[in-house]
């Protein structure tokens, strides 16, 4: 194709947005925000543009219309938005694009001033534009002041990830009828997709599923492998849906056959600390101490050193967000705040075990948007 | 999930990639190269790690084993590499990541030195990290060199996107028997993932199908919507599948029912110019050329301003990637590369038509993978 799919989303109050953002940029001495294709240009301007080789970006500049640095071919994305817009094209030739940089930062008036990006997303290609185009800008980190815009979801995003969670815990549930003993980790996870496509996700599932038995279980990020699933595994299961734009991330994990004590153990284990870290979660407690309880529960059972992984991590537009949830981040959960509680136990080269929850932070506590049964399964 | 998927390809001579990619930067006088998960990453490691919020990079530097800088819970990807590597991890505090970089470059002595990263793919937050570990260190582009690596595909990797085109094509072909007029494109879109899936795509299609009618098939990036096609439509159908980490990009277009007269008229202008770009190409010829074919046909049917885009790009582990077929592009085509001709005329708020295929450069002259029928198609 010639470049990544796009179109609008729903239409939220965008230029409520950029009003938040203004406020937010304010907050920490930021003039403008440069952002390039990604979930928080999307946030804020309802376009879906796919990060390639060309140098996409939009300038927030507060008092200004956003301005819109835009391959000539991608002009149709800009039909009907409901706010204004500044509009720099480029075309296919490379050499052409520093001219419109420089044009973009001329007529946003940015040149010297502290211009912030989003490091985790913001490229050298993009970078080195800006820089050439704006050489005495402060160009500075504004991941956290963007992040604080996205948090806390409102009503409407905190619905498309309760669709998004439905839809998976369906698929999943669909696909436990079709899984046998001596199936292929590719094979359950081929069959998990179809599911998922049936039960509504959007095609672009926030993650290839994680299907992984035995000692691949071991390792949290296995892809799913040709080997067949035995009598004595554990079979884990991390899978997600999207919904108009929002993701669910979770994961299951289930006895094949008989299981020997230990397993079941370090089952329990985990079971008990994802209800530690479901639960612990409400308005102003910091976001480690999800991280302390539940890891709490697993080093007092003497597992704490093959926990390897933090408790969890935000999600939204993106199944990996703010805020996180390791060990000592002070910061402070609030209402709207949507993330993943998944402790796990890893016996390296043996089996391991996750469970894992989305759950939202509500006015006096936390709410799993989860609810597919976490007790012991046993297939075949 | 805790991060990203991830997996060991199969293995071919990464020394010899290595050696290769010793030479290719010492031709352009770089000392070292730093990369970050990606598609490079994978072809000289055989490495698959998600882009993350974790600031994973690898250094490579001639006469060295690579240094890895990996978070700690996916050491496990590291068992069985078939060459030594150096391994610093770090785990979830983000306040200890500036000191194992720091370790890293110290190990690696590229402070100082002149250092290369992929300005497509290197974002910031590894850039400051990198920057803060060697302040002395002259950090360069070398997105041509590593390009330069993957541009000549070997016969493994070409064999692999002819998987990837055959699995595309067999999908498209079970599709079009499901497609009725009055379906939506987003219903369309569903089936040929469906079909996609069972015909043995990767889950990792390279991207969603784009299906789109009517005046949408004017918007080259259009989503599927919920748009219904009617006789008289154009519908462009652009799709691609993944097979061993290679990728497909096909595009057909198809009239539903009964067109006008123009609409076959720019139907055959496209095919012709698909024609003129595919055969075309030959080693020793500017890349350049490619368009300059498939755009003269386009211009002198009168429809030149109506070719909004570049005539194709390159494809292999990504779905664009060099070479780019823009005009006077004076790179210098060679055997083994593949990249898309896909010419298209886009008549605003109307209707429009591409048709895309993927070719590679042989040994005198350029094969087509893809043979899906180019002929005018009728839906109902």
């Amino acid at each position: 194709m010639p470049d990544s799919e796009s179109s609008m989303i729903h239409t939220p109050a965008y230029e409520n947005r950029h009003a938040r953002l203004t406020t937010a940029l304010q907050n920490v001495g930021i003039d403008a925000l440069v952002l390039n294709p990604g979930p928080s240009l999307t946030y804020l301007t309802g376009l879906h543009i796919g990060l390639m080789e060309r140098p996409t970006a939009v300038v927030f500049t507060p008092g200004q219309p956003p301005a819109i640095i835009l391959p000539e071919l991608e002009i149709a994305k800009l039909t009907g938005l409901p706010y204004p817009v500044q509009v720099f094209t480029f075309n296919d030739n490379p050499a052409t694009w520093p001219d419109v940089y420089r044009r973009a930062v001329q007529a946003t008036r940015i040149e010297g001033s502290c211009v912030g990006v989003e490091p985790t997303r913001f490229r050298v290609l993009e970078l080195r534009f800006l820089e050439a185009a704006a050489p005495h800008a402060k160009i500075v980190s504004a991941e956290s002041a963007v992040a604080s815009l996205r948090m806390c979801k409102d009503a409407t995003e905190i619905s498309a990830m309760r669709n998004a969670v439905d839809i998976a815990q369906h698929a999943l549930q669909a696909t436990l009828s079709h899984i046998r003993i001596g199936m292929a980790e590719q094979d359950i996870a081929a069959e998990l997709i179809l599911q998922l496509l049936r039960a509504g996700t959007h095609a672009d599932v926030p993650f290839s599923p994680i299907v992984s038995g035995g000692p691949n279980s071991a390792n949290p990020h296995a892809s799913p492998s040709t080997r067949r699933i035995s009598p004595g595994d554990l079979l884990v299961i991390d899978w997600g849906a999207s919904y108009e734009g929002y993701c669910s991330d979770l994961t299951r994990t289930f006895a094949i056959g008989e299981i020997v004590p230990e397993l079941k153990k370090i089952y329990e284990t985990v079971k008990q600390a994802n209800t530690a870290g479901r639960m612990i979660g409400r308005p102003g407690i910091p976001a480690g101490e999800v991280d302390r309880a539940a890891r709490a529960v697993i080093e007092s059972m003497g597992y704490g050193k093959f926990f390897i992984h933090r408790t969890g991590h935000g999600i939204g537009m993106e199944g990996h967000e703010e805020p996180y949830m390791h060990a000592g981040n002070p910061l402070s959960l609030a209402p709207g705040m949507t993330f993943t509680v998944e402790p796990g136990i890893y016996l390296p080269e043996y089996n391991g075990v996750r469970i894992e929850d989305d759950v939202v932070i509500t006015a006096d506590g936390a709410d799993s948007l989860s609810d597919f049964s976490r007790d012991l399964i046993t297939i075949g």
